[in-house]
């Protein structure tokens, strides 16, 4: 397949390495290999990160430095719920809070196989009760992840209706992974053209995180549950990921409970493409797409 | 169910009678009321209709009194291939003129039973040939349509890329019926609470449009279709009618095919209700949102 977007072509020879058969790295290796890529790309200029106890979830509060910003986004990051943390995801939170001129909390939510579901999900709501009980208004939250932590999002969003909390403002989702069964049809068409992930590796992890829980519990794979009441929501997903169908159909799941949705697909993207927004213009432009968005339900 | 948006609850309240078990209508009186709901509607102040005949098709161009816009919108109308017409969607024509600074062309496509498929793609595809004769640029076209004529925009768009034409700018789908198997969970979910649309109603008007052709050939029900090569697509969609799944697999479909998305689902918003926007400013605010991204694609 031939891409338009150079930079896209340039960045795929890159991770090539990454779907080598003889590949095989050990969980340790991986968590590795994650912050060292993650180690390639900057922070928004003049933001700085400083570590908080959010009760009792260790988490960055990222912000621009010397200015307050009254609304958050908090921001659950990627990594298949066995990897990633603050520090792979501070350069795309700051970003993300430039764009929608809101400070970012990226809680260092506990990760499988150590501590298996519904750990993480019990983080992010500790992570949210803390934001309000620091003054935020839930009307100036925005709850946003990436892969696991895409779903993670809405995973939380409903554990949040069903414990009788605020929704959010809004839920802004990057490639969500909302199916833990990994069904749909992208897994299919787009088995050959997504650089990170495979159907193997994503049930790997998914058995890591479930540890035995039935993988259709809506807080694990959110396509599979009643999402009446949730805050308004944004999808992004790119056109060459195995994960597009989970998009498409967290769409349905929502509109089909009533909630707001707004889902774009952007050709010859790959997964999390913003997490690469150093090296991809269409990256740069999608965290603007969705500051954008992120304002306007702030009320900015 | 209490809505929340009292004038969605208002027109729902006038609607009721459509859902009443003992109305029967023939088609003739299926027909003669669309045309007597559309005359409660106008046309944006100050545009004005031409009858022209595109290629041998009846249609209307809709622009602005005395003032000339390049760019244009061919617009394929609801009315589930048996019904509507330029009269009925002048209004709406107009207001997505406005919204989107471009003349509207209408065409009165043949209808079935009398012409069953393909008739209406053909002389969708028509109307296209005599813009691009008229010295229109694809770049400066977009297609557009609502529920039949909204599936019809993409059957177009198919038709003719396999015809070697270019693709226009983008693809308006309001609502689209983009399936005539029904198919899609929101036809269970939905059936009580959409004031149009019945699964018997459109099993009906398939039957007439498909004269027996397969109800899954692409250029009939474009999401069994391969999208490939299409024009950037936005889709519109009410979370309150039968046909949201159409909507969502209509993305997954274009997405699959490595297609420009962007899908939106509005809550508590109706079949193609950008149709009854002299009712709703859910309507006048969808329209307006539309143009904007019509204007864009159009490079304005």
């Amino acid at each position: 397949m031939a891409w338009k977007d150079p930079e896209i072509a340039a960045l795929r020879d890159r991770l090539a390495y990454l779907r080598e058969p003889g590949l095989t790295l050990t969980l340790e290796e991986q968590r590795t290999t994650y912050e060292a890529m993650a180690s390639l790309y900057s922070m928004q200029d003049g933001w700085v990160a400083e570590e908080v106890q959010a009760h009792g979830v260790p988490a960055e509060r990222i912000a621009p430095e010397g200015r307050q910003l009254g609304a958050a986004i908090l921001y659950l990051h990627g990594g298949g719920y066995v990897m990633g943390s603050h520090r792979t995801h501070r350069h795309l939170a700051s970003q993300l809070g430039h764009a929608a001129q809101a400070f970012a909390l990226v809680p260092h939510y506990r990760l499988a196989p150590e501590h298996p579901y519904p750990a993480a999900v019990e983080d992010a709501v500790a992570s949210y009760r803390w934001l309000l009980d620091q003054g935020a208004p839930a009307t100036g939250i925005v709850l946003a992840g990436d892969s696991a932590g895409g779903g993670l999002t809405v995973a939380t969003a409903l554990a949040l209706r069903d414990a009788g909390l605020p929704q959010p403002a809004g839920l802004f989702c990057i490639s969500p992974w909302a199916d833990l069964t990994q069904g749909g049809r992208a897994y299919e068409h787009k088995a050959e053209s997504d650089p990170f992930c495979t159907k193997a590796g994503l049930d790997d992890m998914a058995r890591a995180y479930l540890a035995g829980a039935d993988p259709r519990t809506p807080t694990a794979s959110p396509v599979h549950g009643d999402l009446r009441d949730l805050a308004p929501l944004l999808i992004h997903c790119g056109a060459e990921e195995v994960l597009l169908s989970d998009s498409t159909r967290l769409a349905e799941a929502a509109g089909l409970a009533g909630v707001e949705v707004r889902l774009e697909i952007w050709p010859e993207m790959i997964h999390v493409w913003h997490w690469m927004a150093g090296d991809l213009a269409q990256g740069r432009r999608a965290i603007a797409v969705a500051g954008d968005w992120m304002r306007e339900k702030l009320g900015g």
